[in-house]
């Protein structure tokens, strides 16, 4: 029997939202935000409709988590994102104090890993979670969206 | 004569807003964005009042500078803040392509300095402008506000 409440079940719920932005013509990265086996938070990427380079999925989610939570700190909170943070949504989790982060594709050039982000104490985090359908997803918008092949 | 358009007059305003956010319980940082000797965006810190970790200064002036010109890069604009920006903001700096950053005051824990986070190869920094006012402002309110001396 499936485990309703895994990793990859939550993963699956943040490729929903990267399926939302690649539909939406934006680079496909999704994330959610789980606190107790609750999705309390759903975003994806948004920068161009928004024209905001700030607007990464994790960053929106990390936003709607705090309002749901009432709270700016997301300390016993679960962040699902389908690529690695880059250094801006890192650097915003280690201020959060997260407890945990769980990545799907690996970013090796633009990544916190490759660009050593500092994280916070606090926070774990795991990646490969879903990779290859994360990575698959980008590269297929850069080859049918931004004719990059 | 004073030049009303050297890094000095743009920090002083900055400074302004620094000391909107002081008066509001907040951390106080401000900043603006400059193109071509004109003010485009003006922004304090509000993570308190938004319950966000995300609402730096330099967050919501990339934001509001982006809006402001259409467009989400910030190519030929220049940020004054008035404390050196953290990993966070300048991983959103580092998408936004600016020109050219001008900090105050240093932040040898937690800037992006010591935290080595990259900058985009458009981008050029210098800090240290009006540095004793940004700092003095930032001291008073550990003091003052949450007791820390």
């Amino acid at each position: 029997m499936e485990n309703p409440f895994d990793d990859t079940y939550y993963m699956k719920k943040a490729l929903l939202e990267a399926e939302d932005a690649f539909e939406k013509g934006e680079i496909p990265v999704g994330a959610i935000v789980v606190i107790n086996d609750r999705i309390i938070a759903r975003a994806h990427n948004l920068t161009e409709l928004l024209n905001d380079v700030t607007a990464h999925a994790e960053m929106q989610a990390i936003t709607a988590a705090a309002n749901f939570l009432g709270g700016k700190y997301l300390t016993n909170c679960t962040l699902y994102v389908t690529l690695e943070p880059c250094q801006m949504c890192a650097g915003a989790l280690y201020w959060s104090q997260i407890s945990k982060i769980v990545y799907g594709a690996r970013d090796k050039e633009r990544g916190c890993i490759a660009l050593e982000t500092k994280l916070h104490p606090k926070t774990k985090m795991v990646g490969g979670v879903l990779a290859e359908e994360s990575s698959a997803l980008l590269k297929r918008f850069f080859i049918e969206r931004r004719n990059l092949n």
